[in-house]
């Protein structure tokens, strides 16, 4: 088994990260969460952002060990891209409804739901991936377990938020699924 | 003379800090400008981010140098203290007309500007300054030479914004002259 520490204290999270990235072709990886607590840049680079917390992750680790962090984002198309990666903040202050109130005056209400991965290999080098769904803040609908996922509607769906989806339904086309897509096919072949 | 360095990049702030620390009590103090890039923590608590900033100002600088930075909130009342820290971020994202927009459907415009100063005494202690000022958030009115000032009314004057003040008279009520007037008087006693 090759070991891949994840650092979140996000118990849901870890869940789906761990549901995402069980698959025949990643089947040897063994994902070990580490509940670090690592700060947060500001910034509108989500890249940037990702990669930093992935460099002071390593620093608490054994040099050699592979790591990789997660950072979502809800960039509202009318706001150029804000909350985004402050969406937590926002959410925790001041809940979702008067998340999805401060839209009421924007008849656009387009946003992207990214998920930034950011993992070191074995030599320490930082690789990023990202997935990104198009959708539509819209009034809080479905369970209220797992951050915004309540108020997102991605447009490729049939009028469900994510929180009205199976586990299923979602992997299939969420921003988390998108990226860790990509990072499971760079795991299987860079072994 | 007693150099103390300010670390910021915006010639503006610059400006009106040489204005509030010199006083006669403070006359022998050298504001000595540099513009460090300096990372700024994501968080909601303001005293974290200055003094976090402070403490990597220090560290690019020779020990026992005095050095202060500063952090300018602005806090909407409904938003629980969002959009604080990240302000500047939505300045610069979408613009002072479409923050004044989020609040449209919110009648409680209230908001408090806040300055949080970190100074790092010679031994490397570091102290914490904040001022605040209550007002309200009103579309824009006066110079946009400013940040924000031209869309926040502080409830002490006349319904004028920061932007349509005097100097002399938005130093009178700032939220920056109230957390610079406490740095001051603390310069002053602990020479």
């Amino acid at each position: 088994m090759r070991d891949i520490i994840f650092v979140t204290g996000n118990a849901n999270k870890l869940k789906e990260v761990k549901m995402l990235l069980s698959s025949d072709s990643t089947s040897s990886i063994n994902v070990i969460n580490k509940a670090l607590d690592l700060d947060e840049l500001q910034d509108t680079d989500l890249v940037k952002i990702a990669r930093d917390k992935c460099k002071q992750a390593m620093k608490f680790l054994e040099p050699g060990q592979e790591v990789f962090v997660e950072d979502t984002a809800l960039a509202f198309d009318e706001f150029n891209g804000l909350p985004g990666a402050y969406i937590k903040w926002f959410v925790k202050s001041m809940g979702l409804d008067k998340i999805v109130q401060m839209l009421d005056s924007f008849p656009n209400k387009g946003a992207k739901a990214i998920t930034t991965i950011a993992y070191a290999d074995k030599n320490g080098e930082i690789h990023v991936f990202q997935g990104i769904t198009q959708g539509n803040i819209v009034p809080s609908r479905g369970s209220l377990n797992f951050g915004w996922d309540s108020i997102f509607e991605p447009i490729e769906t049939n009028n469900l938020t994510y929180a009205e989806m199976s586990k299923e339904e979602k992997n299939k086309i969420s921003h988390r699924s998108r990226a860790f897509e990509q990072f499971r096919e760079y795991l299987a072949t860079a072994e």
